[in-house]
């Protein structure tokens, strides 16, 4: 049988101050990659799903180097193409209280910004998949980006697999000459599984709803994009830059589920943390119930707070245990 | 007149995590030294009490370098032994939030564990005690450790010494064939000062209360161990691991005192503070009445949560100023 | 047009420990540079002003390095001599939660305390000056501190210049044969705008006042010093050493304007949070009506406590946005 | 065709002093994980070749983590067992000039030491094998290792797959009740490759040579262990803790190669060096001439005294380099 | 009196491995920022002339930072244009022994590479210039950059400035199309004073020399461009990539002058050693003897070689100190 | 039997920027704490002599932090006096080749500078003493220091105390009102061991002598001193700063030995090798004859320069082991 999750997108190397240094205050960075499909992908794979990762990086040590978080998750590697000259980078300055964190990229022009089409034959690639995730980003980093994503869209439809996407609207991407809501909608009219959020859906389809609650919005969303059988969507209130609180819903086109509200305070590392949701969700629903998929994806993603890095490190024990109430933190020895 | 505070336990190196990285994000472990019994000798010893720390390390530098931070402090290591293969280690990784911190123990076979009798002459290491310490550490380790621990309270009990203990239940040692309620119930018999825990008297006496308050569990332990004068126990409530609300109680016999509650958050180091109270309780009674002696070791223990490593580094006077009600943590300068 | 800011002051090394560590723990220490009227020149010049630092520093590695940040922010250091012998040092331990920080100084016969009135030509200095800043430090450092800020007051009183202050009372400074309260009440009776305190006014000129409101302290300063035209006070409620409140107020004679109170939790770094504010209220007085001057300083001195060191790294549109009522410390990417 | 390497033994968590601290002045411990066997199979797998490693580790986050780096370079981990209950681990403080460098082993009682024969199916393992590695460290850790080393290195020449020994000679191990001689006569006397040394053999076979040339132990070994068909002789001459000059020698059974002589200063680390010789010759000899596959082997092993770690991260072109005379250690730019 | 010196082109950031890890090894980056021409603008600086830097950086929190040693070094930077996207980058491991060390540039596309004509006015940036600097690196990074410093070399020419140039051949810069030995010799063609070398020659000009002596080179450097005043070569041999010789050659048309030759050993940072030569040399050339000035450029630059980063932080008494003769490195306290 | 060793002089906190870094490149320092009579009474503690610091501290965080080295030393910190209001400070930045160490003293006003004479009972201290140690540093740092320290050696001498001295010639001291060759000369004058020097002795007493042999100034001392029993130079020349040669002549009124020459390179750190040498070699006097003494203290320091710190942290072992003639610094697991 199939079991295996594809995601498809772009790895960055990421410079981070220490602690809470400005920019202007750093001489040192301190260094780790990640990309939200990769991120993704290393997040179910360390729960036990068998997945691979297809990308495009350069064939420096730095595109080596970008593998390894992935290698040492088990997460295939195989389909990803060394070519191009650079790997994409982003700067992150972690801010406190009610100084917000700061990220500046540097990603274009990268080896995936100039991916090509024949460097994949999206069938073998496929061949023994059941779940293509893809994000938002990949379609706004470069015209021959979102082709490709298409591409792999339309495969993947092609071969009934299952498709997921995580709507990820980065506004200061979208450079090239394109109008997003059309390819944006092109893509998630194929997809099944949706990671969406008020705001994206905005900016991507002109959705705007009233409620304080997400119905109206699984609503509108279900109706514009029929083939969705899940939609979710994370609710982060931002008290300030180091408190979150954070909940989630599960909508299956019937009723609407919600889970527990997490208050998370002081805030490690918030980058990554919607991929994390993805990673578990995805793992989730192929597990659990829809109650549970949605409580073991929130719950995942409430400690990806507490963990440095773009990455969920943390195993299905952990997850099941806050999942299942234990919010106390308490140290095991 | 004899005013030396004896402890007898084993001390081990700590590898600790940087900031909240987990163990598998590692490439650098911090080093400090620590262990029960010892911590309670340093924090007696920086309140001005004479101490001694009774234990066994391996003649190599880790085993000297333990020993370091008590010699620092005063406390006499004339009577450690330097006999065996190793120290024991133990391993750190600090959670946050919603994430619990996760201990690593490996020091199975250290040179505390082989401990032999034959190396120590208890009367003349207590000739001029007035106060022996050990806690439910030292029984956990070895069949080795708990016989020399039940000779050192047996000395100190047939020369009149005051005996202490911390029950401090560890469910993953014990790992030797023995009934812990067996060896605990005959050490504690003979013990009068006694820092116990809802949890430790369950798993060690089956002892269970219903009531949210102490009292009971007090009455239970007086009627079980009647030599018991004092009896305390800490209450920490785990918000989450960052975020504990601490306080104590302190049992005469008679009446029980209540301390402040205090909320600790964010906290830097949670090891060790309940050898900071004990260290400080036991100070506290040679020095206060029961309510101060309450109240200054609460207020030790609180302090110690804002304190890196297992060793409470603060002085009487920024002690007896919290305990005074200053919780300002004001900038002195 | 004149619009040069000059201040006047002591910049000093700031060697801090790691993290929460100990003085005692300490086996690296983080150098900066600041000191008051300095942190006051760099803030307002990060806003745009043109600003002028005028000290003493000795001719070594460090007196060049302790100009740094000053060139770095295009403070002028023209009038900067280079004469005696040592920089004066601070040391800093950062505390958490009921433990507080720690500072240590190391000051004295610093290159600055040893001053010379024939080393500054004020009506030089000050030519294309239209606000001189002092602050309370001055004076308590050394007798010779003392009468050159008194020069350069009774020089820009002469000129015509608007003089501000910032009492800044330090009880371990004032080392020498002095009254405090006599040079304290002349200079600042030449001054027209004032940050002032409660305790600093108490134990400078001997105003005790007893609502919980500024209100009446204002009153009283005014009454006492004709000439001061603006005086702002901060507020910090100190909850413990990692959480403060912090808001403020200005009075301008007639009426007392109130900013918003910021939550700061967890403090990042406390030192020359007053600064902050001393030099966004200059900045804020030039450029806006009074209530926006204060919602401006209290904003910038609030994202002050979230930045490492003794200066406000801030930019004026990171300012203005919390002052517009973002608190929420959102990622911007 | 079958063309894996496999190689079987312990890997160890190694704990390194920074620079060159003594054990006594460390604060930190560097983090990276090494053994003999490991660092010949990630050698060669650098090099191109397909290679798995056998190992025991401890089913911990320390088990995985020794992994890590295996993963990374693409070396198969499936035949590792999660077993036992601690990873082996050895400290490391780093001499400098006359001062040598130390190691303390803390390897007792590691899951690798309580291998059971049980745990491996070796007709299975070795079934795409073409090689067979294993080193003197192997039988010296306990008897358990003895005997499944022993029993791997049998199936091994039933399968008639060429197997390559590193003597290794750790005077430290061999703990456990055992004549070195016989065991490692008998696993030697089935090898075909061997890494000899003067001191090893005298310990081991108490053979004894008189000429500073390598041939005389060339002889002695090919006439006592008929099966080698290549033995190679690693040639460092200790200038002092920082400076060494390294050669070597191969032999064919008749005539003896000689590489270069490499001056190293100063080296960055020295610990697995003679690794990095045995899995480039393992290279060296399935693709070149015994001449180039010498020299291949000793300008890797010169490169890995300037790496850090027990790994050596060089690609082929960098060898090949420096085989060819480019010894100018030019920035390439 | 003009005596402004000017230099133009790109300054970087580099990312630096520390010690020497390599890229694959590195979790954290050192950051410096640098350029051949700020460098050479720095170094001139702190010995005393008067500098200008001109350059384009973008609008940036690492544009701003990348001026902060320029302006601490009181080197002028109003001259610099804020525009465009990105501050070209470059990574640095850093060798030892036979591994040298790696730079991977990644400065394609930066706000350098994108400059334009009318940002700059030269007849006014060169107003109070009497010596002008470029090198071959700005003509190789883009077609952009190419003309710009034609424009700026033509307008110096017609103001009768000095003009000076380091050839600085980098092979993987010239990506564009270009024949490199037309703009470079129309470059040369226009300046008085050379920093050039045997293998820049070749590659650029097609000069050929046999003899080991650098008079050849001068001779045929002369007569291709009659302009040339004075030609300097630096000799560095390679031991290895830890140990160089270092001297230099001073041509003034006439006769060849030799500096002393330095050893080495242990190189701390090699990168922008030949700019602190040519800082050296400009400033030399301005107040000594052609004699002296070679000594002063050498001398400086050996000390280079002991300073971390691109730029030489080295006071005038030091490079003298040395220049005269004291190599003993003695400690001065 | 008296067999104490007891030094008088001040201890310092040391600051010294990390790596090779320049002062103004250093955003950290490194602490530790030493001074000259601290590090000989450390040495000779670590070889297993009795030995009693004496001293004066301030009674601050860093006044007890001084002492922790010489508590884990065991040497006796009952006799040093908590007064005044500062430690001693000192900055170091470590040249490399050809750049020298620089030191930037910071010890003016220091509890220890201003010493006062009615806090030492001298015979008691000197009570179970047989050797008094003190250097010229101490009569340099303020004439009462200079006064106290003459005290000691006059209370020495009158109870038939061993009296060593260390010349220790520090020009940038000796700022009191003091002819340092009248105080010296009466303190040498008491002494019957000292480490001389050519400059110190030219520079202290006028002694100068031509010869390359250390013959002659031994004869002149012998003569100007007659109490003099053992005279010792180290050799050390400068190759450059990370390169110097070492050794060492005894005289014994008699007759002249030679030590061995030792070739160090690269040096880790030179601060308090003299130190390190004269702890050594009155541990050595009084366990050797003199050869052995003069070889045993030349091993001890010349392994000093491979460590961090002022301190010796050697044991007795590895310095046996190389001045046995084991140079090779072979590693040791």
């Amino acid at each position: 049988m199939k079991r295996k999750l594809v995601t498809f997108g772009e790895i960055l190397m990421r410079l981070s101050c220490e602690d809470h240094l400005r920019f202007s205050q750093a001489h040192t960075f301190n260094v780790v990659y990640g990309g939200s499909e990769a991120n993704v992908a290393i997040s179910a794979s360390n729960f036990g799903m068998s997945v691979d990762f297809v990308s495009v990086v350069p064939h420096t040590d730095f595109g080596n180097a970008s593998l390894a978080e992935l290698k040492i998750s088990k997460v295939g590697t195989d389909n990803i193409v060394f070519r191009g000259k650079r790997l994409g980078l982003y700067f992150l300055e972690k801010g406190a209280v009610n100084r917000g964190s700061k990220v500046i990229y540097d990603r274009a022009n990268s080896s995936f910004a100039e991916v090509k089409s024949e460097w994949f034959d999206w069938e073998d690639i496929l061949k023994n998949c059941n779940q293509f995730h893809w994000s938002g980003i990949t379609p706004a980093i470069s015209k021959a980006a979102a082709e490709v994503c298409l591409e792999a869209v339309e495969t993947a439809e092609k071969m009934g697999i299952s498709i997921s996407a995580d709507l990820n609207y980065r506004g200061n991407l979208w450079q090239y000459d394109v109008i997003p809501e059309e390819i944006m909608t092109n893509l998630v009219s194929k997809s099944n599984v949706l990671l969406a959020g008020g705001y994206a859906c905005k900016q991507f389809f002109g959705i705007q709803t009233q409620n304080s609650s997400n119905l109206e919005l699984f609503e509108e969303l279900t109706q514009k994009f029929p083939k969705l059988e899940k939609i979710a969507i994370t609710n982060r209130i931002e008290m300030n830059a180091s408190h979150h609180k954070w909940s989630a819903n599960l909508y299956n086109g019937k009723t609407i589920l919600n889970s527990t509200e997490y208050d998370i305070f002081p805030i490690v590392d918030r980058v990554g943390t919607g991929d994390s949701f993805m990673g578990a969700l995805l793992y989730g629903l192929q597990h659990y119930e829809d109650q549970q998929a949605l409580d073991f994806a929130t719950a995942a993603s409430c400690i990806k707070h507490s963990i440095y890095g773009d990455i969920n490190r943390v195993s299905k024990e952990e997850v099941v245990k806050l999942m299942e109430g234990d919010i106390s933190g308490r140290i095991s020895r």
